[in-house]
């Protein structure tokens, strides 16, 4: 078993179909500990399979209890999900606040586990009070019932966002570069001067304040420096292009 | 419409089932505005009822379109969801990054959608160019393939996350509340007293630091004040029939 990992629980869970679906949405996000309580139609199920979506092995390696409390005994904390208000002393936590604690206790090489009810109502209250806390997934009033997978592809995702080390580069260059300040220096300068010639910026009043919005249009894009230059051939172009207008015209 | 919602643009879906959960998952989270580019299977699709689980009046009030850039015409900040990195200078955002940009604007009553795939291939390069960013819902790099609805869920979640204000009480306490510190020090004052007469504080050089471990067991637990009166009468019961068993045995 992975030592940092989350273990997922499935409490009597009705349909083959959201139990693949589950697995794809573990294995999605790095999680293969799959445990199931009671599942109503047995197991294997082979209507798992094609929700699946080639999360197999997520199926095949997952292990069958007969109670819940089985289930859960070599686990240090677990939560349980449910959207309904047990009349229990309990926190309630959000995703967040549920991972947070949950990731920091699993790198500590404990284990950690989250409990799912069945479709049709969820965890009884004798599951509840296994667990340390409840998480809630918050919903609208008016329509509050989760699918099942949808509620574990929720948790599975907020583990992986508070695990994963910067899975990608915040922003695509390519084989350029963002620009600097003073790549943006020269096309402001550039654009300035055109607009000084040909008449933009004549009105000696408004003028600070329309290069300060000129600036700040081109400073919101962040701007690389193969874009700077493509901008100032722009520029270039644009100028040559009136010349030529102008002498035809002249 | 309303003025502080997100608006789910599904491009090329095929599967009704999948269209179906992603209408369940919108209403889940609050959402309504469904907009579908070129279903494959046309539109209205029966097979889209099912896994709609009660959210029908999202699915007849969708909007079909023959192309993106008509059904995002009227859209102030527009965001494409993608697991491919496409050869082109685009900001690639977390979904919690995003729905930051998104919730923030939408708040000052602009419009802001985001574009979904189909299921095979993902978006196009053209329509990933109508946006202004891309969201990368962060995977597991050897399963990365999420499932339609799946990938609505985690957006709409981390959306109705961030614009719903505290939907419910953190710590439930029913009729009762949590203990002050007056309620925690008389129980351990009870507690050290009874500990005392019994001997198991004995040992005067441990005295100091077994009593703030007790005291730290008790703190972790967010005792309520009715626990502590509980508590305090399982001590007496449990000294009283100490002393009952003591009588006995003389």
């Amino acid at each position: 078993m992975d030592e940092n990992t989350l273990t997922v629980i499935l409490v009597e869970p009705q349909l083959g179909q959201n139990i693949g679906a589950v697995a794809r949405a573990m294995l999605n996000f790095g999680l293969t500990e799959l445990r199931i309580v009671n599942p109503r139609d047995g197991w294997p199920n082979p209507e798992a399979l094609p929700s699946a979506a080639g999360a197999d092995k997520i199926l095949e390696n997952a292990k069958i209890y007969a109670s819940t409390l089985e289930a859960i005994g070599d686990l240090n904390r677990i939560f349980a999900t449910s959207n309904r208000t047990p009349d229990m002393i309990k926190s309630i936590y959000t995703p967040n606040l549920a991972l947070q604690h949950l990731t920091l206790t699993a790198r500590q090489g404990q284990k950690v586990g989250i409990l799912f009810g069945g479709e049709r109502c969820g965890l009884r209250n004798e599951d509840i009070s296994l667990c340390e806390a409840l998480i809630r997934i918050p919903t609208s009033d008016d329509f509050s019932s989760l699918n099942l997978a949808h509620a574990v592809v929720i948790i599975a995702h907020e583990w992986f966002a508070q695990t994963a080390s910067s899975p990608f580069e915040f922003f695509r260059t390519g084989r350029t570069r963002l620009a600097t300040r003073e790549d943006l220096g020269r096309l402001f300068n550039h654009l300035e001067e055109e607009l000084d010639r040909t008449g933009f910026l004549r009105h000696p009043k408004k003028r600070a304040i329309m290069l300060r919005n000129i600036r700040n249009t081109f400073q919101r894009a962040l701007l690389t420096e193969q874009e700077v230059r493509t901008l100032r051939g722009i520029i270039k172009s644009l100028t040559d292009g009136e010349g030529k207008i102008q002498k035809k015209a002249s």
